[in-house]
Parts: C-alpha cells; sequence; structure tokens
C-alpha cells in the first residue's frame, strides 16, 4: 500500500489563484479549469491575463503541468512567459472540442498531451 | 493522431452541478472538487447532501469515477445510493492527506484509486 501522503487541492482554491513566472513577475490569474471528463484529468487552466480591472482580459487555456503550485507564493509558478502565453495558438471558436487545436497547443507548449 | 472528439468540462460548470441516482431521485449537489496535483487527476468530488436550506448538510467526498455527466438530466448521475454515500467511512479530520482513510474509501466504493 502506498502511504504517501496526497497533494490534493480543492478547485475552489484553484480558481482565482495568481499565476507568477520565474522571476516572480504576475503573469495571471486562473479563471477556471477545464476537466478531460473521460480520463479526470485536468486538461487546462484556463488564465486570464492582460486587460485592466478586467477589461479586454484574455482568457488562455494553458496545460495544467505547466504549473506547479508554490506554498510560499501563495499561487502557482511557471516557466513560462507571458510573451509565450500571448503567442500560443489562437482559440479556435470550438477549442475544447478541437483536438487539432489541442495538438498544436500542447505541441507549441512542449508538453505531452494529457490525452495520450 | 486521435483526433476524437475531447470530453472537456469546465470546473465553473461542476461546482453546483446536481447528483441524481439511476431513478432520477436527487441525491446532492457537487460543492467543489479534490484535485491530486502530482498526477493532475480529479480525486474526488465533494458532495453536499442532506439537510435543509444549507442547514445541517454534510460534505462527503465520492471518487469521481463514480459519477457520469448526463446532459439529458443536466447533471450527474450516479450508481451510488444516499445510504451508500451516507454510510461511507467517515472522515478524519485531515482526510484529504490521509491514505488509509483514502483506501478505506476507494474500496467502501469498489472503485479502482486514483494514487496507482
Amino acid at each position: 500500500m502506498n502511504n504517501a501522503v496526497g497533494t490534493l487541492v480543492s478547485s475552489a482554491n484553484v480558481n482565482g489563484t495568481a499565476v507568477y513566472g520565474r522571476d516572480g513577475s504576475h503573469i495571471g490569474t486562473i479563471d477556471h479549469l477545464m476537466i478531460d471528463k473521460l480520463s479526470g484529468k485536468v486538461a487546462y487552466a484556463v488564465m486570464g491575463f492582460g486587460g485592466f480591472l478586467g477589461m479586454g482580459e484574455e482568457h488562455m487555456p494553458v496545460p495544467w503541468n505547466a504549473l506547479s503550485y508554490d506554498t510560499a507564493m501563495g499561487g502557482f509558478v511557471t516557466d513560462l512567459t507571458e510573451d509565450q502565453v500571448s503567442g500560443a495558438p489562437a482559440r479556435s471558436e470550438g477549442w475544447d472540442r478541437d483536438r487539432d487545436w489541442e495538438t498544436r497547443t500542447y505541441d507549441y507548449y512542449g508538453i505531452p498531451p494529457y490525452w495520450i
């Protein structure tokens, strides 16, 4: 039996959590997660960034595996930069049902896709 | 390349979603999800049930795999009964970091644990 302590986090604590770059700069805020119902895996953290006071804010889906939680920062830390996120493949209308867009996005970030 | 259409669901649409038994009875409502950060998998749907107008409501963590989404019902459907859920192993204080409680709970529901 594996008795290792788990690392469970509540979805209620994830939404609204800040995302920081490695240099400590604030890149954005998690708006919500997209969960793959088949595998039960988190596929994307949809990050709001840019804009001002919520106006003009863009929502960008980022692979969950690109984020790690830093208890000291009280937020997620990522190796991604704001430029990388804003340069990601533009979302198609039905991006969450578009395996081609998903493939290009995971390729772009260089992260193994959640569906394999 | 796998071009199958994904089945992504937003965490924002999961919280507050009703859970129905196979007979259509309303068992409870999803309050939040618990996500295993290591694997990126949803470990539990924490269901509020019982009580009246939010008073005396109990929160019971149910394995995510015990739920399936029914678009016609607009909610989750489960083979579990209210009695099964209320008879599940009592939560320890730090249930979300207690692998023994987790093992007993997944055993109780007869579902393969998310951490293996």
